[in-house]
């Protein structure tokens, strides 16, 4: 015999936890959809040389590597960024630009496993390609905005930044500085606070007084957007092209209603080299401990390694996992109903009456299981009970059903209509 | 800079491909739904060991298998059988049986390429684990017919027959054979015709007069169900208890008005030796070149190998992408549309007005896009055309958009309202 054991890290899906995802993956495709974003698939397999790209970071130790029969070097994906700078290359010809595609696809990273991480996830990817300016910028953030909402977030912050002004901020401290180390080091703050910050930079070769000077412009207020603006606004002047780029996302934002769900915080940076715009994070107000549950922003160049054709582009991750985990701690019912079926029909030597009705019911609409093993009556309403299942029915008579109400443990007589009604 | 090459026997899947196979899954899943099937996912990669199973196939050679940087031997699933039964084993405390699941997932098999193989594809299974009884035989029967009505096929049969009566058959032959490779042998038939078959028959020791009586009974009329039937029951017996099995799934699609989509057909087989009951293969009347849509049956003992208990199952295959080919040739709107959104808004030099009103849109229903670029009116309208969009929102007054419908290249004056009823 073969003992049934999966891989460390690796995880199987019950259906009571793969409903509820599937449950919220519809709900947020529904909201990609009706922005007009399309999908797309690519290999979960590729040349290791394709995903390497620059290559040399903490991702590559991690990759599922390995000679295929064929004796190519090839991988597993590790993210959707990635593939997708490869899938854009090798169909431009094809695609209408500016491409607005989402993917929500697994990859797999042989990080060491720990407590919420795991060696194979699912990554909910959704990007504007070939466009660069304000209204794409904001139509990602208004995607992000109108998920959340959708799935029933009470209330929420989308902290955005502009890597652009940080960076300037970080050319006048007159240093001979690597602003993106420093990018790094900001990004670590809320792991391992300001003290520890202030060495790393202190590290990094900044002076004293440009270590207090950073860490006064990532302090300055974020309550609300409008006033934080303000304040960056006279820092650095209106007619900087990071500020106008924020004013008019700013202006859209409070055009459509939304912009009390986004501040300004400049202290978001995202440590990876490739952004070049805005760059945002998102936290849920009443479970900030989740952490970002939804991350992004602009890089000017996703294509520059397979191509001649520099695209520009903004995109944003939405964190799955995390947001089942919140959602169950706001007891929505997106992941908290165990519900499989609307209605069982229990058979009782009579399967020809128990599929016909059965059939009748989901003409209604309803979700309609036969219960298919041979257990007593009892075990028969159990199995309802723990399935989720608020209605069996018994038996007819008269064009009138015999139904169990599991919740009351009462039997009532209900036609197919009344019994439609009841569990809508 | 690398060249953007995926590997031989993958395909990237463009979105005019993925929006038709997700419409079509997301029907096919609405289906199992409404009769109270599951999902359930399963890692993509696992112990070799528990892939392989009893092994020694084709499909050992074929796995994408290595060593993982831990230095286990690894592969990635080739189909989602085996995963089923390795699950199921794993989690049979957790799960109530009878357990009703669907998996529609990626499987990988590194098979010489050619046309319409591939090295990775989607496999869609469903399957019924731990009852064995004619309801739950007809309940798979009666999705593969729920599926197909569904997706809108006009016109299909569902071929059915049972392994024991023609194992019971082949026994009567009174010659010392071996059944289970005669059953591969007339698997074969539809590929390489009834002089094939009668040479491979003689080959495994088949006497001449056995032959003749093989191939008449694989040839026994197919034309309906009740009529083979009765046929059969004269051979064997309406006591015979395959016989009754037939008779009852025969009554509940009567019962369920569907008995005309099913025929029963001596000549399937199914090559595969763990099905011990009822076997199937599907056919398209109007497209029978496509082969068989949707294949399974009914096995004894799914967890044999990983775990003490027997577990009965029946379970069927969609083959999504045989489907897609076949609702192409049908031209269903299921997979012509490349409709990415209802409506696109230009900006004209006014994000702010564009992004509200796409909102407004979007709240009515209407899938909306904002044109993101920065190309002439021209370019705009060439951009919706391509994209399947019938309406351009470009402007507003009074309260009226000025719209262009791009069929007619008229410009209407419409209310948001009135624009929505157009849509629909």
């Amino acid at each position: 015999m073969i003992e049934p054991k999966i891989l460390k890290g690796f995880r199987d899906s019950l259906p009571s936890q793969e409903m509820p995802r599937q449950n919220l993956i519809s709900q947020i495709q529904e909201v990609f959809r009706s922005f007009g974003f399309v999908p797309i698939d690519t290999p979960a397999l590729e040349y290791t040389e394709v995903l390497l790209g620059k290559g040399g970071g903490e991702t590559d130790k991690q990759m599922f590597r390995f000679n295929d029969n064929g004796g190519r070097d090839v991988a597993l994906r590790f993210d959707l960024t990635v593939p997708l700078a490869r899938f854009v290359s090798a169909n431009s010809e094809t695609l209408s630009f500016p491409f607005k595609r989402y993917h929500i696809a697994k990859v797999w990273r042989g990080e060491k496993p720990q407590k919420g991480r795991y060696r194979e996830f699912l990554q909910c990817d959704f990007d504007i390609i070939g466009a660069d300016n304000a209204q794409s910028d904001f139509e990602i953030l208004l995607l992000v905005d109108t998920c959340l909402r959708t799935i029933g977030i009470p209330s929420f912050k989308i902290r955005v930044s502009h890597r652009g002004l940080t960076s300037s901020y970080l050319s006048s401290l007159t240093e001979n500085v690597n602003a993106d180390e420093i990018l790094r080091i900001i990004d670590k703050l809320p792991k391992v606070g300001e003290e520890k910050v202030r060495e790393l930079l202190s590290e990094c070769g900044l002076s004293a007084d440009n270590v207090d000077k950073v860490l006064s412009y990532i302090s300055i207020p974020s309550e609300n957007f409008e006033s934080t603006l303000k304040e960056l606004s006279s820092m650095f002047g209106s007619d900087n092209e990071y500020i106008k780029r924020l004013t008019e996302i700013r202006d859209m934002a409070a055009g459509c209603g939304v912009l009390e769900d986004f501040v300004i915080d400049t202290s978001i940076t995202r440590g990876l080299d490739y952004y070049t715009g805005i760059v945002w994070e998102t936290f849920l107000s009443d479970l900030p401990a989740i952490g970002s549950v939804c991350s992004g922003g602009r890089y000017n160049n996703l294509t520059g390694l397979y191509s001649n054709k520099t695209l520009p582009g903004v995109g944003s991750s939405i964190g799955l996992d995390r947001l089942i985990a919140a959602l169950e701690e706001l007891k929505s019912p997106i992941v908290t109903s165990n519900r499989t079926s609307d209605v069982m029909v229990i058979a009782e030597d009579n399967p020809v009456w128990a599929e016909k009705t059965a059939m009748t019911l989901r003409k209604l609409g309803l979700k309609t299981e036969c219960y298919l093993g041979n257990k007593s009556k009892g075990a028969q309403f159990a199995f309802a009970e723990s399935n989720g299942i608020p209605f069996v029915v018994c038996s007819e008579e008269n064009g009138a059903y015999s139904v169990k109400e599991i919740a009351t443990r009462q039997m009532l007589n209900l036609t197919a209509k009344q019994l439609s009604e009841k569990v809508k």
